[in-house]
């Protein structure tokens, strides 16, 4: 049992969408369940929501809440591509691989054109070649905009240097600058930098900022510092069935995610357990640690015998998706230092009996 | 203030997405809120919606969770026609009026051809003419699917052989048939008939069955009666971003709102509330009551005089938007009797006033 | 036979795209068919054409050769709106009936939405009003763009004040004004104004300029009169296929039918055969001409042995498809004075056997 | 002057797409431009061509036409794909550089995953291995069609072997085969086999086969060898732009192009010019061909200053696009042995200079 919740140990570290809400959030969502409330977002708390993240952002900023963040990317790209746009991106991108296609649905067509690079970061000086080709070619998709992922899906992170960096590329050849930030909070508080210089003061123009795998339930939040694309955000919003009726319950749940730093204390939490998992495993036989966990991502090679013991004794994790004997770990805000040690001892305890 | 739930009387009888959640949805939320459940639909609470839902509609259903009923109208139509295609409905549908083109863009543009009809209730003779026009013909767009709302945006009802009239012709021409049941469950207890009754026995293909205005936050379950369409909508689902992550809880709220018939305790009470509005403005002094209550929506003429002092004592409705003077009155499961007995005080207030 | 071409007499008035090419245009056509020329409409004839349409609009125009007249309509219209956009057009355009869905594909998913008026002309008063209508509104589709039919799909005109008046309803509210032109010089020669006049001067702001259905063989030319629609134009002609590599032989059908005022000698060629068979058809037993004939099509009620007899003989037209006993005859450039009383003789015979 | 012709010499060996129409292909237009003939390809000449493909295909096929090669290819693709399907291609095709997303565009978003191989043509075992990943799987786009250039981009072919081999991989996970045949002639009179041999009995399901780049103006023929794609493409044909009212005009120049083997005559003639001038750029100096002119393309690497001195002599090619000296040379049916060796002449005498 876990003994800070009395809740059994969580076995799981296949992603941080399977753990529940934060207590805060799940309580702010039964505080605002009774009376009425206007519809569609015109309520109280998503103005306040709006201001909120304003604050936070240190500018105006438009919001459109959506319930996943698969709506909340495409809704982005969408808005900075027309259909005969490149939307440049790393190949192991969400939006390339994990949404079904959403980004060209939405999009209408668009093209995602991928830049590779290490550590799932989009290399900047082939973005630069490639932004500057075929332009103005009619037959040929153009340049429209830069989606990148942060934390990256990798668990990596880009410098701020890095962002910057992206930012001149789109600011040279006038394309959108899109961030993927569903594992948002967990960059900020590794990187230790303001919302703003991680975004808008880097260059970007739209942020998927990211809640739902840091403690919410069903809740992102687009952040537009271009305000320009505000109007056309609102129809394909709607057309695209992401406008809740009764929305004050999106806007409950990101209010008491940015109340009193939760979101920050949750993408703590997480990054501290990714570590603590990183530290108790560098160095075992049979283990090699593949990256310093930047974020709540941990990626390792472990020998089949660990893997095997480890899933027979209910461990989740995804292995050999991304190569032979390759483990992903992931932690989130709902991860304890028990829930570590738990899959630490089970590890060495299987090493100790291979050994002996 | 309200008796019963020591909450001020609501005021507003605009719509019912204007009110909260149920007690019970709320509590399942938060009793599904801690530890881990596998994610995107794969937990076993969300198995066990499907299988109440068949139990409910007699007969294995293929079930598909979303957020709002613009993404199950949109992704049922668009899963039931082609690019070049026609969804029959009526002119004062949602799908035509009220979605933004979601139906459009779903289906990558299909065409929503309008067959009128009293009610807002499409005429059944007029929809045979029309869907037997032009078949083949490849200058034209073709007939496709056909979609009702019941009960319809007006309040009215569709009799289970009107119902089976329009699954005639479908079957007939090889059409899909489609029911908006945003507000399905107060169609049915009005009816007195069972769900199947008013669905796959009249012929129905696809159902948007609603929660979110009958007491769910943010919850509708697409309920498939033809298998067929099931692999296609699961990925036309996630591609336009509504598989949540943490899908439980949309399973949460459905599973509470169809326990222990709470569902139709909701609608009850909220037809309940609309007839007893009905019935205390019959027969006032400058008010004409233009239909019976069917089912939880109600329109009256008003004299401008008694609308202005209504407004002014801070009720909420809509007026002048479907011709001068006429008012639309929505109760939900969360209008009380004396919330509208508190209404009926103030409009008999008015009229003695004015007639003073 | 027919006197003036020993080809045997044209016995089909059924529409003006059976006709073939004429003279002038098949033989440019083999002009230019030797010999080297840069692709895709980067040739000098593709510059020349451009020129030439200059000169004749009396100013600086854009201008897009495409193969057919859907493809002209719907990209001028996708260029003027966005998919939640709404465009305004007469329940009996071209776009809305006989182009299976063309604009919704083109425009992806924009709504057409239809205002009815006497002679295929849309109303102006209707139009004023519907496009004000739920402006902003977010779960609407929003006004974006107005096409009409000139001369229309019944043969009736818009006068210069009409289609000024239109202008003005799309510049007060910033809407797109498109002119699906058809039968352009039909229009033209018997209004017997200016190019200009009858479209930019009148606020028209894409005209799908047609040749086809008046001597080309499949020639159509967008004509932008807002130069800021062309960048994109040029990015969605070639994404729909229709940038041809071998521009040259559009090029070629164009230069020919502008040359010499070919277009316009045709057009009146057409439509003096109109008036010719209306004429000759007036005051017959059995024979109601329903409208004088503007352009180059004439309705009339013809009785049922009359229609049966034409038929027999070998005579091609629509009949019973806009109400019982309605015909349609169409004229074109290449129908001659020896065609049309060739017709009217059969008619008149027709007639005496019945009355004998 | 060119003996034969008398016309100019031809100096550009850009693309085939500059050469203008056989005399054959022109002078059938003409023929066919007068008199009257029923519209949309239900005139007798459309269904001659369509009989003469069958006859050509050794089997029932149905027939397409549509004036570019873009429409061609993409209306083959959309009719094979949802719009969360697959298409495998190569990295060089056309559908994946040179048409501006056309088959996104018609597709509604579909997902060109490109699959890597020498002489621009796929590797038939990583085909094999990406089209077996994640099927099945909602959270990614699903594999539905294949597409190959037969002859490539680079002027290689597929062997019959190779295509069967890859039509065995379409055939075991129920893909659909289309072959991009904008160079069908070429390739064929190459192989030297049936176009039977080259498409249906090697797997194929949809051909594109071009006509355009090889002796007509503008007219390709979608071949369907899987019927059941008929109807949905007649009305994808229609719905783009692309069913012309005067088919005939279509129809006569593939009927000419058919005739009396003009085709394969024209095709021959390309190739053994493209041979020709391989032969005559083998073993000079400064001259290296890159590889053996299979069809009518011929790459070869020309030291900086041959291609300066070419161009300022008013030669027409693509240079340094797919890598620095890197010269593409294409003929066509216009071509003749004059035109190669004054080009041949040209080469030498700069040679000669330069070593002087």
């Amino acid at each position: 049992m876990n003994a800070q919740s009395n809740q059994p140990l969580a076995l799981s570290f296949a992603s941080d969408n399977i753990a529940g809400a934060s207590k805060e959030v799940a309580q702010a969502m039964i505080r605002h369940s009774t009376g009425q409330a206007s519809a569609y977002g015109t309520d109280e708390l998503s103005l306040k929501v709006k201001l909120k993240l304003s604050e936070i952002f240190e500018r105006d900023v438009e919001v459109f809440l959506v319930p996943t963040g698969t709506a909340a990317n495409s809704l982005c790209l969408s808005a900075m591509t027309p259909p005969w746009g490149n939307i440049y991106c790393h190949p192991a991108s969400h939006i390339n691989n994990d949404e079904c296609g959403a980004p060209e649905f939405f999009s209408n067509g668009a093209k995602l054109m991928t830049i590779d690079g290490p550590s799932a970061k989009l290399d900047v000086t082939r973005l630069r070649e490639r932004t500057g080709e075929k332009v103005g070619d009619v037959h040929t998709t153009q340049p429209a905009c830069v989606s990148i992922t942060q934390a990256t899906e990798v668990g990596s992170l880009y410098s701020l240097d890095e962002i910057a960096a992206i930012g001149e590329v789109c600011k040279a050849s006038a394309l959108g600058f899109h961030m993927d930030g569903s594992r948002f909070a967990n960059a900020l508080v590794a990187l230790g930098c303001s919302p703003a210089q991680m975004t808008w003061k880097a260059g970007v123009d739209a942020l998927s900022f990211g809640a739902t795998k840091n403690g919410a339930l069903a809740a992102e939040a687009i952040v537009l510092f271009n305000p320009t694309l505000a109007t056309e955000m609102s129809y394909r919003r709607k057309r695209s069935g992401h406008l809740l009726s009764k929305m004050r319950f999106i806007s409950a749940q990101i209010d008491a995610y940015l109340t009193d730093d939760l979101w920050l204390r949750n993408a703590r939490q997480a990054n501290t357990a990714a570590q603590r998992l990183a530290r108790g495993l560098a160095g075992l036989r049979g283990v090699e640690v593949m990256a310093g966990a930047e974020a709540n991502i941990l990626f390792c090679k472990l020998d089949s015998a660990i893997i095997e013991a480890l899933l027979k004794a209910g461990f989740g994790f995804y292995h050999d998706r991304w190569g032979p004997n390759i483990v992903r770990f992931v932690t989130s805000f709902a991860t304890t230092a028990e829930d570590v040690d738990h899959l630490l001892s089970q590890v060495r305890q299987v090493i100790d009996t291979l050994s002996a």
